[in-house]
């Protein structure tokens, strides 16, 4: 699935001094461009990157990059291959770095140029009553957008989508036949920031929301975006209502995932995947395909193919019930 | 409690050979009409209904109706007292059929007869800024209607109701001195559909909710209608905020629900029962007269009258509290 | 942190034999007037008051106030110090006395004053379509106000303040730098009231939503308002989404509340609190600083300072995990 994200501009270039002053380092040359920030394996050789962890040093080592935000403790690993910059938190590093190129990724509340859409440039397509679009949506013929719903700029929805009332879209792609009802927000940022005392500082999401064909997302939910990453739902799958999924969670095709369900961040789901209302799945799992999860549960280990878990923590269904006999 | 359902317009008639050929069976006679599909116990001998398990022999056996949907282990049972139609999923037969029948079941998303209330026509009523009615929607004197709410067609409102901001109603019968608040979603299609690979294929929810006097929902609740049944919520029951009500719940009279409970579908409760915040019942349950259901209990059991339960899964309440000493 | 309520118009005064007519109690001086009802801590010779008890004995005993509402099995400890009004149930007569004092307490749930803010009264703020405020709304500059948000009459909001889309805020305060994110409610009554039979009998709710500097709030959160005291958010503490806080909660600076959180009444939580999606708190807890609540977990404790918890109900997150390996 390839997916471009325009959302957020890009600023064209930066100085690389300008970066290190940022970061409080010792300055080098003052004309080196710096063109984005990416990760290890897709930095090229005029961008910035970042290690976090010895699991990636073959990928470092394959890459082109020269400017590699580290910690100090990785530093004698990596630099025969790239000019490590050393600092003492590199993820709020990468935030600060990442608000530098994407200026506008903190600052995306509210969409000032939504207007009422032309009837005339959206045909075949059904508005309901103060329906806002931003600038540049695209949308598919047949599509149903329902009252006061808001299309925010640069968003694209693909052929005979529902949208219904009051539902709010932010950076989000949207593809065909899919439904959305009443009262979600799908694409504001996530929640995700370095707490400080007196003001938190918060981490930019550059990310969005890829939804893909034949998906429904019941009433009242909430979709946050990436932050590097996207947020993703896989063909096919049906969210039911009050349901949150943070940002960077993949959801699989085929999924059935219930009411009051809620994913912490960065997760990842495989395909027919069943999830019982008010389940919990904590941050940075896997769980694997046809798994299925009972109501309530808490899910807080990674899960492999075809496991039936319940309970919090959840375990095998079986040893669940028969404990709770 | 008489409830008229008339939020979903029938076909007059089907001939039975469009129903067979539906469900690809051999056809019969082509002037046969069929009036409705039923359940056994309101069927009449022009509808045409299902039996699903062998607790409703004896209803079949007093029922005049003729046609009846069913799997081939069934069929010996029934075959002396009605000519069976054989499916390998009755369920999903149902669904089919109902949707011939019912064939706007499916696509209610949006009310496009939604416009701006007469205030010449509704006398007696407070209305808030950009209201929007359907079209035959009956409400009370005294009622009050927050901003951006949005009352679809044909629903019923009683005397002295407050409805507040942002609400959306459809596909619903309201009592009298109800409150409804901010933000919550009632009437929309329940959560049920059978999963296929390519494309799930939804269950068809001709059902409606019924709200009886006095009841109080909080905001950002999402009540679903009914599939063949109704939801209901009974007198003076009280409902906080951020609750999920799924298809088919049938709740009594002078209930408390906290914050954030949900139901899944199909579950009956009785009077006077009381749920802390955050728990969840399955669905298809009993639960009696008086239960007092503890904060973020997980209920997968039927409850007796006058049960005090707490737990994951839910127990006696002095059970948990000693096991959790 | 002093905070003047103003969002419900108090009657001048009551004379003292409307009170007693109203609990239907004996007549005394027709002559005497009251001036409001309050706390035995700021009740002044001139108020009415209420003693629950015994623990507030030596309040009284300071206090000047002369007309207390107790319950008989208190009178022989109070009668010394006050003229004590006997009554069967003290809090649902606390409650008729202040409805009395505060007769709009009760009927708060649309504002009919909003109107589209005038733009050359309300500089350096922009302005979403369809906004709504009521009378008496201050804003401080900066302010970005989303699509068809609602601000009701008397709010007050700081400097450079985000609110988001679909957003209703009423009976609240709100600092400097504050943002509320799309489809939350902010300063609805709370869930109280006292059952009865054929119509409950609702709790009056004159407190209101005080929200400090720098604090964030998710989408589709419900923060209900106070019933005799104020639902407090403390300085720079970050919600997440679909999060339910209960009346007079009382939440501490920097705390971190994830996801689908949910709080009972009265509750207080310190500062430096994170507490993981899913989990709930109890009603009227004492939660101390620096307090770690893991996702999912159930408290229905008090916890001192700088405890770590897990489960429902909530333990010594080591024990938890050590029990569930």
């Amino acid at each position: 699935m390839k997916i471009k994200n325009s959302f957020f501009k890009k600023k064209k270039y930066i100085y690389i001094n300008d970066i290190l002053k940022k970061l409080e380092k010792k300055l080098i040359n003052k004309n080196i461009k710096i063109n984005d920030i990416k990760d290890l394996t897709n930095a090229s050789n005029s961008d910035i990157s970042f290690f976090n962890s010895l699991k990636y040093l073959e990928t470092l080592k394959k890459s082109k990059v020269k400017y590699v935000i580290t910690h100090s403790k990785h530093a004698k690993y990596i630099e025969n291959y790239c000019s490590p910059i050393l600092v003492s938190n590199v993820l709020k590093s990468i935030a600060m770095i990442t608000i530098m190129f994407y200026p506008d990724s903190l600052n995306d509340a509210v969409d000032f140029n939504v207007v009422s859409p032309s009837k005339s440039k959206f045909k075949n397509i059904k508005f309901g009553k103060n329906v806002l679009f931003g600038k540049n949506v695209k949308i598919g013929k047949g599509a149903i957008l329902g009252h006061n719903c808001i299309i925010e700029s640069n968003v694209k929805i693909g052929n005979n989508c529902i949208i219904g009332s009051n539902v709010l879209i932010k950076n989000s792609i949207i593809g065909n036949n899919v439904r959305i009802l009443d009262g979600s927000v799908i694409g504001k940022k996530g929640f995700g920031f370095f707490p400080n005392d007196e003001i938190n500082f918060r981490y930019p999401h550059i990310g969005m929301v890829f939804i893909d064909d034949n998906v429904e997302i019941g009433c009242n939910n909430t979709i946050d975006r990436g932050s590097l990453s996207n947020t993703i739902i896989g063909k096919n799958t049906f969210i039911d209502n009050q349901v949150h999924i943070a940002h960077n969670v993949h959801i699989g095709k085929n999924c059935i995932i219930t009411a009051q369900v809620g994913f912490a961040g960065s997760s990842t789901l495989g395909d027919n995947v069943s999830i019982g209302g008010q389940a919990g799945i904590s941050g940075h799992l896997k769980i694997g395909n046809n798994v299925q999860i009972g109501g309530g549960s808490g899910v807080i280990k990674n899960l492999p193919d075809n496991t039936r878990v319940m309970g919090y923590p959840a375990k095998d269904i079986r040893t669940f019930l028969k404990d709770n006999k």
